[in-house]
Order: structure tokens, then C-alpha cells, then sequence
């Protein structure tokens, strides 16, 4: 029953590896990456003011992993660009959902049972991104772990980790936000993936290769729907982060230590920073939200939702990537 | 008769191909180049406070498009640094424009005569570069007609394209601004260079080498020699873009379609999009203004710089690049 | 007698030149560098925020010269992540620098003697790095001078020359101040390695190696000494700077020139730029100040010191780099 069972997994695993995902999933990603473009305020203004900017950015928002990871590797960025199917197919893809006729293609892919069919989709193509960012990077640096991860990250969530000069290309400029600085859903997974598929190619996961992009795969898409039905963005991860930074990083010793710093102007820095950090937590009653960044967000971001609104809804739009 | 005509543009074209741009085209191109830069708002007092950062920017505007190939190619961008006469001739010409005794360069090469001459060399060298960039992208990727229209580009208008960054090291920073957002004359006029020399390099363009040198060279001179007479920048693409875009992006459709999106956040913002795009609509008179970004902002051009002459000026000042 | 001062000189350099840099120097530029990072403004809220974000500003403090040297040759910048000691070596000093119990490893290495060994240290890792990117430049680019120059002072100064780009990491955004703008005392120590470095490769400087290196890093290290104990930061080259300033830079012939310039928006540019000029120094009282860029703003910095000293400690924070 068991071996049965076994066999079927590894079937399923199988045919999954052996997948393509030329055109439908490719089309999906495409879909769904510039829908989320179009849904960034102020994009629809540049898609009529400057259609050749609103393609690029398109552009960067369907290919920004290759690029990102062409750069990392020094391999030539424009690359992606020679794969011309791919990009008449994005470009095609980008003028539906902009310049449509009744704006058909948006409207039906917003539908919810098309979107989640779409999001679905498009999650899959981050397990094929991810591995092949890493098998990019072990063919350069065999037994780089952190390379592999990095580049897998890069390949699978780079439209996302380039955000700042992909709205730069829109005449947007917000250096203040960054994904670097608080990672998104899609950055998160993506990196957890980059980490499992580099651990599985050096051979510190015991599993095989068709196995893991079967689990990464369901975890991903599950996850995906659950997002997309309940509309939370509550990340499944948030206990384990929440664990890891109070353990790691909270160390309140910081406040008490007493400075003998040779230079006055570190000294005053420093102190400036506690008092800063001290006016800073004094107003905040829960325990968790100063310690934990992604759970004392999620749960700040509910509370401000229900008192300003508008101005959330703004920056959440600003925020939103599907990468 | 005809015969003889035909000769004698085959001979002049064959006189124009085998013509070598070092040094009088190429110190044309720097001498304009690096007066374009210091034309630009506060470069003057940048070449008193840091003369480096300014050789850096006059480097920048005089090398950028081997640059910016270089980034994409992914070869060296530090290239250039190493043709030693090149760059120390753009350094003495650097030098002589910022802080030559009584400013003799640049009051002579600011004269209508000779910078008509300077200008019309200039325009010769683009033609060489669009071209050497055609060349270099269908070395590495012989097929892909996007790759060599995107290197040819760059390489022609690069002190252009990568504005941002080379204002960057001045200190200046206009996120609001950029060549892909409002394409300047010299940027349009070297992606149709770009995209003629990719087709004639793939044979979709039954045309010689040589003779579609001679054409684009002709067509380039005469046009920036109009512009610097008459001082007008209308371009001479104005009605085709106009028509270009009426056809293709200005689907008023997106208007009256009824969203059933999903989420609610959405929702709100196409409809806040649409709410601005309406009032922003209403006072706007001319059919041509909202729908041409080139014709209509070069009407509103003309009417704003009787109203508000200073801002303008700043802004064309800003704009005003000879890459 | 002098035959043996002569060999102990020699006899020293060749050691010095024989020394290896790992471990115990690469770990003081790591100490060094993650403190510099940490005494910068808003870096402890951020280390607090996103420990992420953090860790990455530290590794581009710690291995910026490597990235920005890669990134100019076409090298994968991201090469420093595949030598893994080192990676793992300079992210537990920076765990120990900014979350250590009590504080102990930051206010320990703030000590005077420990800063001041350090300090040293780190500065012949820069003998080490500018003599790196000297050689892996010249395997590339035989002959060019300018070059080699460019690539040792990318491989010493990184960390300052991309100080922009790890700011953004952080959600910072200083466009207004850059290296290029106004060079902090490493990064002209470091070009002046480079220039001398280049010149001994390429057989300008009659000197050898390993006597260069030394002489180098003496200097280096003793300036830094003077630097960490006196807390003075004038420049050893104020002098030579302002005489090449003044000789070169400081023709007041622009203010008296006639522009007989075609484009009247030039000539009023230009006029605009005069007027500022002369309103800008008319209440500057002495004659170094707006001439000489290092003199004058030293000299100004030590009067605004006292006027605006909380504005100023900021600004100053802001810019003490030890890249």
C-alpha cells in the first residue's frame, strides 16, 4: 500500500520535472506579472503617457529574475531579450492587459477563478526559476552554497529584489521601501526555496531532486490560492521568523552597555539612537510587534488598515508584487 | 543620366563608409557633447567645487553608450578608460571647455557657424556607433533582431539613456525624468537608426551597407542642422507618432469597462486611476494634447513658455542632451 | 652602515610583502568596517528592523571593492560570496558587532588602543587590495594606465565609491552627496595607491615592489594613527591639492567672458549661472574658500562646527566612510 503510495509520488514527481513550461505556464507568469504592474497606482497614467516605458517596465516585471541574475553571474542582462517568442509573447501579453479593446483580457483574468487558476500557474514557474538559478550558479561555483542561493533567489524573485529601478524606469522613486528591507511573501518563498534546492544539490538534503519541486511546487500553489481566496497575507513562516529574531536578534543588552568610545561623535550617535529607539517603544504595548519585523507588520498593517485606510491602500498597492 | 547619378551616391557612400572618425569627428563629438553638459543647470559650479566629478560626467556624456553596451553586453564597462588617446583627448577638450583662459572655447564653439559644423560631425559619428553596436550585438547573438536594435541604441544615445546616473554623480537626482518616460529627439532619431542598420543587418531591408549609411548620415546632418537654425525641436517623426499611437494606445475602452475584479483594493485604484484621468481629461482642449505624448508636449511647450519662461527653461535645460 | 640600513629595509619589505592578510587583518578591516557602518546614523534602527538589510550593508562595507571591481570588468560581482571563510568570517563579526550580549566585541574594539591597532591593520589591507586590482587589471588591459588606476582604487575604495547604492540597502537616499563630489581621506589615499601602484607596474616609478608596498603602507598606517588619536581629519595633501586647484581650476576668466552663444537659453543659463556665482561669493571673506575644495571645506567645516554642531555631527556621521 505504502510502495503503492510511493510510486504514485514519484510518478507525479516525474511528470512534474518533465514538465514544460513553454507556453501555458509561461503565459500565466507573463499574465499575472504585469496585472500586478497595471495594479501599482499611477501605472494606468504611464501606460497612456508613455507606452515604451510602461513596456519596459513590463518587461522587467516578467524578466527581472534573468536580468538580475545575468548581472550577478556577469552574464550578458540583455539576454532574455534574445529569446524573441518570449518577448513577443510578454509584449503581446502587455498590450492585452494595457490597451485591450473593452479591456476584455483584465477583466476576465481578475475574475477570481481565473486569477487563481493563473497565480496557480505562475507559482510553478518559481520552482523552474529557482533551480535553474541554482544549477546556473553550481556550473560556475561547484561548491557554493551561498552563490547557488543567491543566484536562485535572484533568478526566482528578481522582479521583486529590482523594484527600486524598475519604478525608477516609470519616473517612480522610493528608496525608503525595498525588499531587502522588508521581504514580501513571494521574496520569502523564494529564498526558502533557493535555500532548499541549493541544500538539495550539495547534496545536505537528503532528497531527491523531482521530489523537492514536487513539495516546493504544492507548498507554493497552496499557499498561493490561500492567499488569493482569504486576501490575507499572513505568511506562513511568521511563527519561525518571529522565534528566530527573538533568539538572534533582540538582544536588549544594546541599552544597558556603557560606551567608552574614543570618538565623542559615536558616543553622542549612539545615544541619540537609544533615546530614538527608547521614544520608540514606549507607546508600543504588545511585546511582539517591536520585536518580531514580520509579525509586528502584519499585525500593525491590520490594525492601521481599519483607521487611514486610503493611505494604507495606497502603499500596500505600492508594495504589491508578484514577482 | 541616371546611371551616372547612381554612381556617383554609390561612390559617395563607398567615400562616406571607408571614412575614419578619429579625430576630427571624434573630437567634434566631444567638443559638443561635454558643451551640452555644461549647458545643463549647476554643472558650471560642480566644474568649481569638484573638477573630478565633473571630468567624470563630461566622460559620461562622451563614452556613455559604450558604456551602457558594455553593462548590457556584459563587457567591461570600464573599457573605454583603456583607448588612452580617446580618453585624453576628451579630457583636453574637458578642460578646455570648463576652464580654458577667457573661455575661448567655448565662446568660439558657441557661434552659429561653428556650431552648426560641430553639430553636423556629431551627427556623422552616430552613425558609426549605432552601427559599430548593430555589429557587436550580432557577433554574440546572430539571430535576435531585438538584441541589436536594443545595442545599437544603446550605444548610439547612451550619455541619453543613462542621464540618471551620470547626474547621479553630480549630485543631482530626477527620478521624474528619464529617456524612456519622454524620448528626447537625438534618443527617437538612433532607435530608428538602430532599428534600419538591424534591418539591413538581417536582410529585411534590401538595401546596401553603405548606401543606408550615406541616407541616415544625410538625414541626421540636415535635421540637426534645421534644429540648430531654427531652433525648433519638433520632430520630424511627430506625425507618424501621432498616428502610432492614436491607433494602438489610445483605446478609450478602458473607460467605460466594468471591473469585476477580485480584490477590492484593485478595484479602488483603477477607479481612482479613472477619476484623475477624468479631471486631468476635462481641461484639456485639443484632441492632439492628451493623445500625442510628442506632438501634444510639443504644443504644450510652446504655450507654457510664454506663460512660465523661467521654470521652463530649467526643465528644457534639464532635458536638453546631445549624447 | 648605509649598505645595512638598506638591507633591513629591504629584508623588512620582503616580509611585509611575504605576509598573508587572512586571518587577522582581513578580521580587523571587517571590525573596522561593520563599526564604521554601525556609528552611521539610523544603522541601528535598521539592524533592529531588518537584520537582513543590515548584514547586506555589511557585506558591501566589507567586500564593496570587490563588487565594484567586478562589476567594471565584467566580473560576477558576485565572486566575494563564493570564498565562504571569509563570508562567514565578516557575518559573525557583523552578528558580534551588532548583536553581541552586552555589547562587548563594539565597545571593546572603541577603545582608543584597539581602535588604534585596527585602524592600523585595516590600512595594510589596502596596500593589498589597490596591488590586487592593479595586477588583475593589468592581466587584462596590458598597457592602460588609466585602467589600472581606475580598477586598484575601485579594489581599495569600494565601499565609499558605492556608498550611494549600500545606503539605498538601507532605505537611504543621499543623491546630493557622492565621492566623486568631494573624496573622504580613504578614498585619496586610495587613488594615490592606485596612481603609484600603476606607475611601479608599468615601469614609470623606479622603485620596486615590495619596497613600494612598504613605503605605502607606513605611510597609510601612520597618517590613520595620527587620524584615530588626534580625531583631526586634514588631509596630508590639502596643500598639494589646493596649489593644483588654484593652478589649474580657478581661471576667473568665465566671470568676464563675453557669450556670443546662438541659443539665447544658453546665454541666459549661463547668465543665471554667473549671477549665482556672484551672489555666492560675495560674502566669502577669504580667498582659500571657494578655491580650493579640500582647504575650504575643511576650513568651513571647522567653523560650522561650532555654530551648527548637532546638524553638522550628523552630516559628518553621514560621511565618515572607512571602506
Amino acid at each position: 500500500m505504502d510502495l503503492i503510495r510511493m510510486l504514485d509520488v514519484d510518478g507525479l514527481a516525474h511528470g512534474l520535472a518533465d514538465m514544460s513550461m513553454f507556453p501555458y505556464f509561461d503565459v500565466a507568469h507573463y499574465v499575472v506579472s504585469i496585472m500586478a504592474l497595471r495594479e501599482q497606482p499611477g501605472v494606468v497614467e504611464v501606460s497612456r503617457r508613455s507606452p515604451f516605458a510602461c513596456w519596459f517596465s513590463s518587461m522587467l516585471f516578467c524578466f527581472g529574475g534573468a536580468v538580475l541574475s545575468g548581472v550577478m553571474m556577469a552574464e550578458p542582462p540583455i539576454a532574455p531579450l534574445s529569446n524573441s517568442t518570449a518577448v513577443l509573447l510578454a509584449s503581446l501579453i502587455w498590450y492585452l492587459v494595457f490597451y485591450c479593446p473593452w479591456d476584455l483580457l483584465y477583466c476576465c483574468a481578475a475574475l477570481l477563478p481565473f486569477r487563481l487558476v493563473l497565480s496557480g500557474m505562475k507559482e510553478v514557474t518559481r520552482t523552474w526559476k529557482v533551480l535553474g538559478g541554482v544549477t546556473q550558479a553550481s556550473g560556475k561555483y561547484q561548491d557554493s552554497l551561498l552563490v547557488m542561493i543567491a543566484i536562485g533567489w535572484a533568478k526566482g524573485a528578481g522582479g521583486g529584489l529590482i523594484a527600486n529601478f524598475e519604478q525608477l524606469v516609470r519616473g517612480v522613486w522610493k528608496p525608503e521601501t525595498n525588499e531587502l528591507l522588508k521581504m514580501s511573501y513571494p521574496t520569502k518563498i523564494t529564498l526558502m526555496g533557493a535555500v532548499l534546492f541549493s541544500l538539495q544539490h550539495t547534496g545536505y538534503l537528503p532528497l531527491q531532486k523531482h521530489h523537492l519541486m514536487l513539495f516546493y511546487t504544492v507548498f507554493n500553489v497552496v499557499n498561493k490560492s490561500r492567499i488569493v481566496i482569504t486576501g490575507s497575507s499572513s505568511s506562513p513562516f511568521a511563527l519561525v521568523e518571529s522565534v528566530i529574531y527573538r533568539t538572534l536578534f533582540s538582544s536588549s543588552s544594546i541599552h544597558s552597555s556603557s560606551f567608552t568610545a574614543l570618538n565623542p561623535d559615536t558616543k553622542k550617535a549612539v545615544a541619540n539612537n537609544q533615546l530614538r529607539r527608547y521614544s520608540d517603544s514606549t507607546p508600543s504595548k504588545e511585546p511582539g510587534e517591536s520585536r518580531s519585523p514580520s509579525l509586528g507588520s502584519s499585525l500593525r498593517g491590520k490594525k492601521e488598515d481599519r483607521r487611514t485606510a486610503k493611505t494604507k491602500e495606497q502603499e500596500d498597492n505600492g508594495c504589491k508584487k508578484t514577482d
